[in-house]
């Protein structure tokens, strides 16, 4: 499946959360880790969700204007602190819940996600267009041992997906018309918006980002390639 | 030599032209090839320390805002068209123009530059603090094989070395304080700005970046760091 490409592309950029790493099962894994640590018990899987359910919401704040600039630790660190209560936790240390807000730093990739970074790293330019921070993705990046070119994090633009700013933005850095970037996510509205702006999409199917497959892991447009691993992208791409 | 480091730095930024790859050879034998495949005879040394001569000026211009920000190609190209007639070489076609400016995104690496990134990138993390904009940057490192964990360039402050901006940017984007950074680089002038700024310095010896060794390839200050390669500063900091 997938629909017309292009020319090849010069560059493919990225989502990371979700489309590259698993960060579900790592938050879990961490938070679960400290309540076992601090002997706290509590609904770990449920904090996980709910902390990514606080993060559109965030996002949109800063997007529409209600807050200002504010970057992903601080949008996870204000989260974070509202939802520990609602789930039965008491009140924790400043440093533990910066604790807490590095386990977004630290994220296990798909199985996948290095290696075909590496394939496509030796045809197209690769980077991050991710809505976290430069520095919390360089730190990812070192954890992970993603290969990138480039990265581009949300301040580097004061905006956030799906912001047209982010995207048009990371083309002009790259000296490249909207045209010869591909954007790849596992989300069919980071591409949607990528499209509107004359990138080209790809999608990559990631059907246990959010745990039981669901309709959100399956695409909705006929995006240029659809994939389902990076490495089965860097080989279409290939020819 | 060398005066007294501070912590050991989280990250080590590098300026790039002079002091990771030898502009003057590279872009010296990219001219003369040109110049042999178009059937030109010209003093291709002479035009090649001339485009790099106009290079402090024409930032200089943007520096002081008598010239809105322009990234380096197009310094680079308004300067080659204005040289090239003094030199007696006949008027160039736009893409044979575009051809030359080019040659400053395939720059050689000093023998030393990818290993010592490499064993520096094990230690701590490594970004790129370079004049030229990211999209020079990107292609040059795929050239190259700079393994960057970063690239920050001047595009991404609006700004060139060594303004505040950029040194302090740089910091800001990876979320450490300026004492946290060291500052590697050829150039007396560039250390000195990080240094007033608080950053940690690091000089790297490299007395061919102008031919002949000259005084301007000594360091001047009693620098954190003294270097003479980037595999020397990597076994140093590994201490």
């Amino acid at each position: 499946m997938g629909g017309k490409l292009m020319a090849k592309p010069q560059a493919v950029l990225f989502d990371v959360f979700g489309t590259l790493v698993d960060w579900r099962g790592s938050v879990h894994a961490g938070l679960a880790a400290f309540g076992t640590a601090q002997g706290i018990s509590a609904d770990w899987l449920g904090i996980t969700d709910a902390w990514r359910g606080a993060y559109k919401p965030a996002m949109n704040a800063v997007r529409t204007g209600a807050l200002a600039w504010t970057n992903l630790d601080d949008l996870h660190r204000g989260a974070l602190v509202d939802l520990l209560p609602k789930f039965g936790v008491p009140a924790l240390a400043d440093a533990q819940i910066s604790e807490l807000v590095g386990l977004w730093h630290r994220l296990t990739p798909w199985p996948d996600s290095v290696a075909g970074l590496s394939a496509l790293k030796r045809q197209v330019m690769i980077g991050s267009l991710s809505n976290g921070h430069v520095a919390l993705q360089v730190r990812l990046a070192k954890h992970t041992k993603f290969p990138w070119d480039m990265i581009f994090g949300a301040d580097m633009f004061g905006h956030y997906k799906p912001d047209p700013e982010v995207y048009l933005g990371a083309c002009g850095f790259l000296g490249l018309q909207p045209a010869q970037v591909m954007l790849a996510a596992s989300h069919n509205e980071d591409l949607a918006a990528a499209r509107a702006l004359g990138l080209q999409t790809a999608f990559i199917a990631r059907p246990m980002e959010f745990g039981a497959a669901d309709e959100r892991a399956k695409p909705n447009q006929d995006w240029e390639l659809v994939a389902d691993s990076v490495l089965d992208l860097a080989g279409q791409l290939a020819g």
